[in-house]
């Protein structure tokens, strides 16, 4: 009998990316290796040399809350891993923020030394207040994991992030109404040389908590997560449920979905405006020069022929480059600098944040700080 | 004293609207026509024929239902088009859903005529059945919004939807998943040759009400709009409250311009499609053949070279012009065609809806109906 559907559907979505990083570690490592192989009858052991087509076989870190989720992704990494020559072990970032979380943190490295991940350690790490309590606690643990890979010389950092996580960060980003990147939701590989990996974001919330059930995993189910203080936990607890109230069962898979297309489409759109920004610069494609400086000056001809979403990109990146902070300059900065191209009527100089200013010269739009 | 502020905002919405009709009604007529001027001493009145610059000035239909929004629409139509030489007319529609709907539609009639809107008449449709209430009454009353307008000679059908109604839109499409398009909400114009603008789309829904309220005008509350049985009704009475509870206020300015954001990225992305398909298959730009069969024969490495998003849509195109109903095509069905190409290993041919379907013949893909 196989292991529970639970089990199964987790240990799958872990499998393929340990495949993923085993492939790439081989390509760089200029060592060739079967992706198709699996559960080979002797498997090697973390620490054990009896791997011989892999001298140094990578490491994976799994990233632990103690929650269900990354307890689950521990508990398949654990028995992956193994099996595809993949040393794993673990971390568990204590945020300080609740009294006992040091005792908490010592907890959850006794389980995944339990699960036989290794090394396994616990980081300390001091949260700031920059940018409210979320964003100053997720700034300070991607830091400590940084730099945890870094010393462990990981290949990569396993994230426990489900298909409810990617729903909920799409809301969060609908919040914002920046349009279609702030859809995009978390990627399924992201940071410096890819370092992170969400196996599970096609995976529910309620299969990951299934599968520590049925294997008797322990998982802690954070306050935080029900603190009403926090946007997150609203939009998990009150504006989700709703959502499928109002619009069917169906709205975490397309939320999840949405985030997936979007994400194609800025990729594509950022593109074609790299290529576009090269263009109005009158630059030959693939030729900025080097130490440019941060003023733009852009032939407006060859912008307005360019459609709005990526005229509209390349006045954003140019007043960015000329030093307006990005968190300050919104759609409506924009869309008055647009109109100096399409609406031209002999307007004054536009005014950006970061005292930088927008000015019609003749052909010419000339983005720089005055 | 000027008038109210939320009757000043609706006329300042109505008037940029009609001086755009005007503007295109003068350039089709072949007529020179001042944009900057308003408010002239001598306003032309509808059916009088003192305004010798037009000698057949344009004509407005304001599609009114007798609610808050269309009829502050009404209202600051009536005021505005004589001031600008617009004539302007109303069409309410008669669903028949509702005991009472005829005379309600002539209690409409008698308000719109009571603003001096001439012509003004009620059109009585049948509702199928096709794609749910909602759809089919929406399907029905723009066909006979369209045959109204036709019979008028029409240069614009104007419509009350607000800024709330378009950020329910957003949310009924992020419901359905189906990527940028779904999320672009209503355009300000659409239909045949642009026939359908919407003024209101700025401008939320508390603004038309108080309008109404101060210009003593009457307003009828479709008890539709609350009923829970609609979807757009949970949304507007459960969705939207909540997410504003939980994400705060702004919610419904970011959806909308969620709305405005991804409908120029949609636009954009299409516009690259039209080139990439010409280009995969192999026809120079700007001649697609008359009278080309449903066979979509596409060039393999020139897909390979596309971006995801690209690429998608190009195959989603291809697929229903070879027969798939767009309804039935799933973002699924797109990402294994796409296999065919991406992670190609001599996989069968992929069975798309409508007995399409599409499958790699060396350097070729063929999609065709089977």
């Amino acid at each position: 009998m196989g292991p529970h559907p639970a089990v199964a559907a987790i240990r799958l979505a872990v499998r393929r990316v340990l495949r993923d990083v085993l492939r790439e570690h081989s390509a760089r490592s200029g060592q060739q290796h079967s992706t198709h192989s699996t559960h080979p009858a002797h498997s090697a052991q973390p620490g054990q040399s009896g791997n011989t087509a892999h001298p140094v076989p990578p490491l994976v870190l799994v990233a632990c809350s103690g929650g269900a989720d990354s307890m689950a992704l521990a508990s398949a990494v654990a028995f992956e891993a193994p099996r595809l020559g993949v040393r794993a072990g673990g971390i568990t970032v204590d945020h300080g923020l609740q009294s006992g979380s040091p005792e908490r943190a010592l907890d959850v490295v006794a389980r995944l030394t339990a699960l036989r991940l290794d090394p396994v350690e616990t980081v300390t790490v001091a949260v700031g207040r920059e940018g409210g309590p979320e964003a100053a606690a997720r700034e300070a643990r991607y830091a400590a994991l940084d730099a945890a890979a870094e010393r462990a010389g990981a290949a990569a950092v396993l994230l426990g992030h489900t298909r409810d996580d990617q729903a909920e960060t799409v809301l969060l980003g609908l919040a914002r109404g920046s349009g279609t990147r702030s859809l995009a939701g978390m990627a399924a590989v992201s940071g410096p040389s890819g370092r992170y990996r969400r196996p599970f974001l096609a995976i529910d919330r309620q299969t990951t908590r299934r599968a520590c059930m049925v294997q008797s995993l322990p998982v802690w189910d954070d306050p935080h997560n029900a603190d009403p203080a926090y946007t997150r936990s609203r939009v998990r607890h009150e504006a989700l449920p709703t959502l499928e109230k109002a619009l069917g069962k169906g709205v975490i898979e397309a939320l999840a979905r949405t985030a997936r297309l979007s994400r194609d489409d800025a990729d594509a759109l950022d593109a074609w405006t790299d290529e576009a920004e090269r263009s109005v610069r009158g630059l030959p494609v693939g030729e900025l020069p080097v130490g440019e400086p941060a003023v733009g000056e852009l032939d407006v001809a060859r912008l307005h022929a360019l459609p709005p979403a990526v005229r509209r990109r390349v006045l954003r990146r140019t007043a960015i480059a000329a030093g307006a902070p990005a968190g300050s300059l919104f759609a409506r900065h924009i869309e008055e600098v647009d109109r100096l191209i399409t609406a031209w009527h002999g307007q004054q100089a536009i005014n950006l944040p970061g005292l930088v200013e927008a000015r019609r010269q003749g052909g010419r739009l000339v983005i720089r700080q005055s």
